[in-house]
């Protein structure tokens, strides 16, 4: 049962994990940044509570942590309750939805232990943008892909614009750096079983909805949405898949490519 | 061919219809909106430059214009040069992108006309996020949609962000409000012998890969991400097609959704 806690002071030391959150969390997953992750609203700190990532404390106006109460009843840290401007000079700015989670970062599950044990997953090359890597993984979660593989370049999906923008789904959809070089860390996809699928704009490409990889286990390489994926990475590919487009648009945004991407091979059936 | 006119004075007459802007087309479509269709950055006022819309000026620092150097060739407006400094104190923010240009709204096709030659159109309802709604454009037009028929509570897709978040898609795919009492409008499609299909998360809606609509002429109903669509609009409809999610997860963006479903129904072959 977590205890609530009032706040009065925003410079009390308790609430030091949720202080200046726009510059202190800017890169949390370099040297200097302090590794946390940061749940915004009662939706996604339902899902950081509900997560393997060990919560830490919560930090919230009474009505929101009066919304949360039956996810507080199983959980043993401290919910400090704050008023609106407590919380806005503690973190930096007004904050609308109310209240904040922060939690530990928990270790990753080896790469190759994924690729064994799933159906789909999505591996990313130089997809940087943090709400593209957001919304990529709420999409991946509502379409049933079992993990994502992060290849050079990626973003870090537990930055905190990152995980608000996938709505708490980098919490749930398990992610995985691709150790060794790229792109022969591959390999290990193919020695799980999975075909790698590339998908790129190449006018020579398997249009992918007559690609037959609908229930076939496949890994869909996805690079990001200007430059796509490198020469190396499409090479390294055991085929290629494009979605057709009209003449005169550049592209879609990688999350939705990858979303029709995700539902033509993984699309949960029932 | 456009006159590079230089411009130093931020209050110079000649770009009244620049100025202020968040404030100014805060509800461009709306009695007191000015009305007029704004595009930013180099991409998307070519695509201004090659709508219907009659073109009335280009804003934008030199470099910028430089870039457009062949797109003014032929066209007989004012560009006015200005520094990055003048722009920003008559826009009222900070312009990365370096260039605007303005134009008048253009008559909107005959509901009727569109659905006689379209064979595929979305039909949007409730849809009143500006950048779900530009997304969508986005989407329709890489996926080779052919119009999008406007029915009750949408945003405008002429509104700045709708068209900036858009890539400047909404000035290349038709649009129309839909005429007449929502849902009965949508008899308008039919006679046009157009299927209306909804878009659904209910689970006895058939899941819309296996629904037989690739290459068929349909009108896909679209509703806003969190109410979906009304019991009115579900009941008008012809039949009811779903993408198939993860238990547990609540929703796809609506953009994002109809990317799907575009691609389930309308990708262009080849």
């Amino acid at each position: 049962m977590a205890i609530i806690t009032p706040v009065r002071d925003p410079g009390d030391p308790r609430i030091d994990d949720y202080r200046d959150l726009t510059n202190a969390d800017r890169r949390p997953d370099r040297p200097g940044g302090r590794g946390l992750v940061i749940a915004e609203g009662v939706v996604v700190v339902r899902r950081l509570i509900d997560s393997p990532y060990p919560v830490r404390s919560l930090l919230g106006v009474p009505r929101r942590l009066a919304e949360l109460a039956d996810d507080l009843a199983g959980l043993d840290v401290p919910a400090y309750e704050v008023d609106a401007d407590t919380m806005a000079t503690a973190v930096g700015f007004h904050l609308n939805r109310g209240v904040l989670a922060v939690a530990d970062r928990a270790p990753v599950p080896e790469a190759a232990e994924l690729a064994r044990s799933a159906k789909v997953l999505a591996v990313l090359e130089g997809v940087n943008d943090h709400e593209n890597l957001g919304s990529l993984f709420r999409n991946a979660a509502a379409l049933g892909v079992d993990g994502v593989l992060l290849g050079p370049r990626c973003a870090d999906p537990l930055y905190r614009r990152s995980v608000r923008v996938s709505m708490g789904h980098v919490l749930r959809v398990p992610f995985v750096p691709l150790p060794g070089g790229w792109p022969g860390s591959l390999d290990v996809l193919r020695a799980a079983g999975l075909q790698v699928a590339a998908l790129t704009p190449a006018a020579d490409a398997e249009p992918i909805a007559a690609a037959g990889l609908a229930g076939e286990r496949v890994a869909l390489l996805l690079g990001a949405e200007g430059p796509g994926l490198s020469p190396e990475a499409l090479a390294a590919a055991d085929r290629r898949v494009r979605i057709p487009m009209a003449s005169g648009v550049d592209s879609l945004n990688v999350a939705t490519a990858a979303a029709i991407a995700f539902h033509a091979v993984a699309a949960p059936v029932g």
